[in-house]
């Protein structure tokens, strides 16, 4: 199949720092080639791939300091809709820009949503391209747009080996990701604390949460068993994952998908995690991790953390979020759009009111 | 002539408080209807205009909480595309997002820039889409980007009668707009305190330029001779500038337009500003003010300025700002547009390297 892959110019793919949609649509469109599909991809020159590279920016618009990534954006989508002709899906990673442009070859085009759709910003847009297919990266994710044409919800996948299974496991808690009111690594630090097992904190700190960690959290890590040890690199995290007891995902948030979880398991590292958003389709409660509502319930899953299979954690990751799986997902949804595909009637000529 | 003007959705038309893009696309629209045109304006529901109003979001967006507004502006663009065949030129306002969505109608859009375009941000978008024809509001605020595809510059232009002529004057001196670095209100301090004479400052300061208020302007503000009296209502403007000896307008960037100049020279009120940008178009030396590029010059100017007739500062803005001329000039370049019009070849296909 001759599929596209349009991903956002913010960073090259893969990233070079922190980018989480960018690594997924690496590890995507690197599985699609290996299951043989003709993948091209539309993104920032310094990109890596095995698909066929369509440069859009010198570099990934962030770090190069570019602020408004709008012309860029359009100037790509541009690109592709001048070689639209060549393909059989044009997969969007670009979040509504599109819409516009491509209606008129909707019934090819589908868009994945990454982020949280529950803010009102973005509601118009729905109403407004209703014929664009769109997928959810989890279920709990199409909540506030229920009404959208969400044809499909495919999980997130990471490649089988990139953070390998660990059999022992080890002694301290993990917390990884942002630092930001949302995450709560301030219930992470207590439920450490009342656990008495050391935490370990690999963690950046945004800008716009500078100030969240100076005042709320760094005077909590004053303490012997709290660990704050700053931003990982990706070569850092199978050890970092594949040394903890457990992964404590304490969230509060509508979490749209939560990677740090499943490369979690792919350690075979359970998770504690509150039920927000994705968890509770990410997660199976007492194989993968567990899922808790209060401190008191995720100290005693600490204490119990040693009583999960690490292999039966490991065994839930390879059956449901390995990238092969994520790509197989996605083929069946492109074979499935092209099965019903028409092209959309033209407009209809609407007089202002 | 049936034209639709399409202006952002960040503010009403006009605004209820801030919004120079709003408040020109205001006086262009009654102007033009004035003219006797066929106007549509697509706009905020709370806008008020003597055009057709096509509403395309419940009210401004800022002033309603939303901070990301492409999903408005590209459901507004679509709504626009479904009339298009109603109208004889489409203006837009709304910078880049209509360039890919309206390629093929090239021949009867038009786009006024009102932004600054000496950022690295934009430049893609000008040969992506080099057919979109293109207005700038100074020949200073192309320079940046002089090979794109600019048809005419049209200066901004006030309702004749909004701030009248003042043919008395006043004994201070006044800054008016917003508090920044760029725009150098310790340089229009400092003229004041050298000249010996009051200088009252109408501003407002966003919240990004906060501290340098606190840090750099704060401290200058204590002095018998400076009246920091915040922001001001468009109902206070003719007091304010009509009282004043001179306006001062110190800039040290390349000013896109800079509408407070027209607004004093309307009053009658000469203007004493640096020459970035728009300025030496605006000002002209030793009639509508004086240009000068060090304090020094700025404090003989302020000395001198009561030599300059306040009956010729405010012939040249009824000779060359007023909303009237600046709406026979853009029908004008409809004419011309039309009078060229083709419809556009179809694309070509281009296959990616």
């Amino acid at each position: 199949m001759r599929v596209a892959h349009v991903a956002p110019l913010a960073e090259a793919v893969p990233p070079k720092l922190y980018g989480g949609t960018e690594r997924v649509i690496w590890w995507l469109t690197e599985a699609l080639v290996d299951l043989g599909h003709d993948v091209t991809l539309f993104a920032s020159a310094d990109s890596i791939t095995s698909a066929r590279l369509v440069p859009c920016a010198p570099s990934g618009l962030r770090l190069a300091g570019i602020g408004d990534h709008t012309a860029y954006m359009l100037a790509m989508l541009n690109k592709v809709l001048q070689s639209a002709d060549r393909f059989d899906i044009i997969h969007f990673h670009t979040d509504l820009f599109q819409f516009p442009i491509f209606r008129h070859l909707a019934h090819k085009c589908v868009t994945t949503l990454h982020g949280r759709q529950d803010l009102p910003d973005f509601r118009p847009i729905f109403d407004a391209f209703p014929e664009m297919p769109l997928v959810s990266i989890s279920d709990a994710q199409r909540a506030p747009v229920a009404h959208a044409n969400f044809v499909a919800t495919v999980h997130h996948g990471l490649p089988e080996n990139l953070i390998p299974f660990a059999p022992g496991g080890g002694d301290y808690l993990a917390f990884m990701g942002r630092i930001s009111p949302e995450k709560r690594p301030d219930r992470a630090i207590e439920i450490a604390k009342r656990a008495g097992m050391p935490l370990r904190i690999a963690a950046k700190v945004d800008r716009v949460d500078q100030r969240y960690f100076e005042e709320q959290i760094r005077p909590l890590l004053d303490h012997p068993l709290i660990d704050f040890i700053g931003e990982i690199s990706d070569a850092e995290k199978p050890a970092f994952l594949g040394g903890a007891r457990a992964l404590l995902f304490p969230i509060d948030w509508p979490e749209p998908f939560g990677l740090v979880m499943i490369e979690a398991m792919s350690a075979g590292t359970p998770v504690i995690a509150w039920p927000g958003g994705s968890v509770p389709e990410v997660i199976r409660d007492g194989e993968s991790g567990t899922i808790v509502t209060s401190i008191d319930e995720a100290v005693t899953a600490v204490h119990r953390a040693s009583g999960l299979s690490r292999t039966g954690v490991r065994r839930c990751f390879e059956a449901e979020f390995t990238a092969a799986r994520m790509a197989r997902d996605y083929v069946a949804l492109y074979r499935r759009l092209i099965a019903h595909s028409r092209p959309a009637p033209p407009f209809d000529m609407v007089v202002p009111a």
